[in-house]
């Protein structure tokens, strides 16, 4: 016989975000991070990430004004756009993914690079002040702060996780090392993915509103 | 200045698998399970999950087979469907998410369970002998189970992946104490997700195409 489970949505949500705020000691960052690193830790279900997260300090602020401005979110994959909860975006906010552009396969021959590098250079008409949200491709990253150094328009946030083994630590340094005047969060290491990206979109587009909600 | 990078996606994904073989220590796994547990840890930058995964002997197998017969992937979130690469399905699969569907707010309601719940038992048409992914709900791995307690027809595979703080851990222990006869990976513990889940089905469908790609 199973033993008896949670069911209650609203009693699974209060309990997860207790068990962060107490696990991961979020009284010691700003209370407007809150929101961003609670669904950050929430969607992979390790409290330790609080320790290793780089940041600007007016990312939540930033990221927030954005989303009501009406700003794109531009993914560097299906799988980011997939987890964004389009019913908490404040502006009926574009998401946009080029990654499977028909152009892009060609593109990424041309260039010598990845297809993730190749489809953030179909992001130049709707960059400027948009939300940037990387949950993949290294090469994405370091493509996209290419990109920028060679005068490509400036997004107003980047949320940096590439995942992996080769290129993703060192692409989320070199985000933390100079975010080239761009409010960003980042995962420092190998560690990352999609759904922490999601995530962090749908902290900056909604805060938590499952805890309203109840 | 920003330094050189890796840009040849061939180069990327050898270096990747490389470092899992040789940091995870795959050669202590049966030689069958090495594509799958590589393309997990790939998926999320960690090579110490390799230590706690549960999983039955013939799960590769099971699993591949079902997918060369035109088995369907029952998903339980969108994320998990986007993270499958549809290339690599053997028999042009379907790819099945009901989270959506608009019966399921009221339908768990009626069973008092989650929406995740909820939509596993639409999969019913379709479950037996198919693949079944879980990235994101305990609740819909756990609601499964007791389904299945109740006579539901059996999945082929189930690869478990739910992901927090609330019933993940438990709903994987419970599959990993008693499968119900069916073939079965899980990751132990909070960590998991909706990418962890796609890889496991990417595995089944075709192993690691990159390799023999270059």
């Amino acid at each position: 016989e199973m033993r008896p489970y949670e069911t209650n949505p609203s009693a699974i949500y209060a309990a997860s975000f207790a068990t962060v705020a107490a696990e991961a000691r979020l009284d010691r960052f700003a209370p407007a991070l809150h929101p961003l690193i609670t669904r950050l830790i929430h969607s992979c279900g390790m409290v330790e990430i609080a320790d290793r997260l780089a940041f600007s300090a007016d990312v939540a602020f930033a990221g927030h004004h954005a989303m009501q401005s009406g700003a794109p979110i531009l993914c560097d994959c299906e799988m980011v756009g997939a987890g964004i909860i389009r019913r908490y975006l404040p502006a009926h906010n574009q998401v946009i993914v080029t990654l499977n552009d028909p152009r892009t396969p060609d593109h990424a021959a041309k260039i010598e690079n990845t297809r993730s590098a190749a489809a953030v250079e179909f992001w130049e008409p709707h960059i400027a002040g948009a939300i940037v949200a990387i949950g993949n491709a290294p090469t994405a990253l370091f493509h996209l702060l290419e990109l920028i150094d060679q005068g490509f328009p400036k997004p107003a946030v980047i949320l940096g996780f590439p995942v992996g083994f080769v290129g993703a630590a060192e692409s989320k340094a070199e985000l933390a090392a100079n975010p080239r005047g761009i409010d960003f969060v980042a995962l420092r290491g190998r560690k990352g993915g999609s759904a922490m990206a999601s995530a962090a979109v749908n902290a900056l587009a909604a805060g938590l509103p499952e805890i309203k909600e109840r």
